[in-house]
């Protein structure tokens, strides 16, 4: 065993800021003088209740949440949604959805199970390489949201504006690009992640929500899909996803620590473009993503062919770098940079493909 | 801060095995020269998935399980699977339930959203201190299935032989005594439990179900509700609590180095029986748990009255030991005594109790 850690590119589960895992690492036995691990806390224990609590007020921060949302920590992640909030946000029965890649789609999917969905928008003439602009999209009257997927991970790219409802609640998908950048919140009626890619551990989806969207739930729903006993129970209805609440709360500590969403962005933005800027004018890679739609979360590009992108992956692996690996959907390659990736292994990643190129050429 | 480590007697999340702990903060920067924390890796990467494998086969071996079950890791907790069970057996539509305490009051409260439900025993008469006899139970014909709750944390019954249901299939929450004892499988149509007792973090449910129970999905369910699909998917529909499962792998391969499920059982039975004789020959503490009915995880008492049930739990947490406060529910004491729990935990307590009846009588 090495004690040697990787470059973890991975789309997520991913990176997590080594500073965030020796601290969970450090408490494992025995949290702050508790006698215990977070891990076998009551949830109803004051020293549990104080961390949740620490989390809320910390999101409640980082993202400036005013008070007229509600902040829940659920089971599940974001997939869960995508059927919970047409559940509970359906009145009417009317909801458009705008199809930029994978999970747009399945949330689209699911949705449509439960009312009339609209597609307002579907990338998939231009392979998803392209965020729609505003006269692009198809919004019908008398809807109960319109939904986004704010970055779109498989495909690498994001929202870079926020759309025009016509008064509809916007409700967004931010799990690949949470706390990655300041969001005007009030833009929005609901927004929702799951935590793995920059919040820390698979399992916990977050909720923000509008307290007026918050309705009388159906009768014929199950019950951890109430968003409004979820809110009356505080997300403790049953016992919560403790463990992830508790690493997404040293998480968000850590970005405050960096200096908050606006450091985060701009550091984001420095590690995005190095590569971006190296992809654009290098003439070995094809990086088709097109510029204004570009995430700086996740970069898709190619080599000239699939036997080169293979022997990309493989040549990487056995330079420190994982996960590297393009979707299965799409193939080629795909760097995810999340918050915890540091700008040293963007320039690790850069200096390799330059290699790479020289002897691929 | 301090090193010790307090007798953790919380109903759960609960104590884990300090072995399973120092495992988990030994990897957490790098699991097996990976290069990264458990938390951090793709779902999809053979790292993880060897993970996953080898906790599923460590419960197939530990719980005997027949080919012809199926073994889910799924989001939400035993909760979740409240009215996830119910959408998907629920065909003719029919389903009894015994109700024992709270949390399959709750279970039967979810099924009836979704079905009609007959409660075929209910414990409100005595209190919950009693489980059912064969001939107290009024199951109906042609049903779907028949639910109980094995284990009753609140009230410290459990079940000590395994009901004849008229041929219907039998379902059970173990939830709290899951992987205490050994368990004959095929006696069940589906068995289901949250992790956060005896096998780790919350946020888990795991489910093991016969393989003819699962039927075609309903179309207005939503997607992590549907049993075939996330067998389909081998539970990965979505990202699915990865971390929850690699520690309760960690968990389960402990029960096996002790000796598994009959060591489990012996040691078990030890530790209840040096508290519940105490209890049963004291004329200071009440136990009123029936014999024949008592848990083995979950013993509840009082002192002779209200006050002294507040300066016992006061006294103990100063003692080092936590969470014996009883359910807000029922008030009074309560300790459960999970696999975690050492001998040693049980024989504190109890030289404590004496020591308390001694000076309070």
């Amino acid at each position: 065993m090495t004690d040697k850690r990787v470059y973890n590119f991975s789309a997520g589960p991913s990176m997590l800021p080594v500073e965030v895992l020796e601290e969970a690492r450090d408490e494992m036995l025995n949290y702050k003088g508790s006698g215990m691990s977070v891990m076998e806390m009551s949830h109803r224990s004051s020293t549990y209740q104080a961390i949740f609590d620490e989390t809320k007020a910390t999101l409640k921060r980082l993202l400036n949440i005013p008070d007229n949302y509600k902040i829940l920590f659920l089971h599940g992640g974001a997939t869960q949604q995508f059927g919970t909030l047409a559940l509970n946000l359906l009145q009417k029965g009317r909801a458009d959805y705008v199809v930029t890649g994978n999970f747009s789609k399945k949330a689209a999917q699911e949705a449509a199970k439960f009312g009339d969905v609209h597609i307002a928008y579907d990338g998939k003439d231009n392979n998803y390489t392209h965020i729609p602009t505003q006269d692009e999209l198809d919004i019908r009257d008398d809807i109960d949201y319109v939904h986004i997927c704010q970055n779109n991970t498989i495909f690498g790219t994001e929202w870079n504006y926020v759309p025009d409802t016509k008064g509809a609640p916007l409700v967004a998908d931010m799990s690949s690009d949470f706390l990655s950048r300041p969001v005007d919140v009030t833009k929005y009626g609901l927004i929702y992640a799951g935590a793995q890619k920059n919040v820390g551990i698979a399992g916990l989806g977050i909720v923000i929500i509008r307290e007026d969207l918050v309705k009388p739930h159906r009768p014929d729903i199950q019950v951890l899909s109430e968003y409004d006993t979820m809110i009356k129970k505080d997300s403790m209805y049953n016992t919560p996803p403790a463990y992830a609440i508790y690493v997404a709360g040293l998480v968000m500590k850590w970005i405050e620590n960096q200096g908050g969403l606006e450091a985060m962005e701009k550091r984001n933005i420095k590690k995005a473009k190095l590569l971006q800027d190296y992809l654009d004018q290098s003439d070995f890679y094809n990086y088709p993503t097109e510029k204004g739609s570009r995430s700086n979360m996740n970069v898709a590009f190619t080599t000239p062919n699939k036997d080169l992108d293979a022997k990309f992956v493989k040549e990487s692996i056995e330079a420190g770098m994982t996960n590297l690996k393009g979707h299965r959907l799409v193939g080629g390659i795909r760097a995810s940079i999340y918050n915890a990736m540091p700008y040293e292994g963007v320039e690790y990643l850069v200096n390799f493909m330059k290699k790479f190129a020289e002897e691929n050429k």
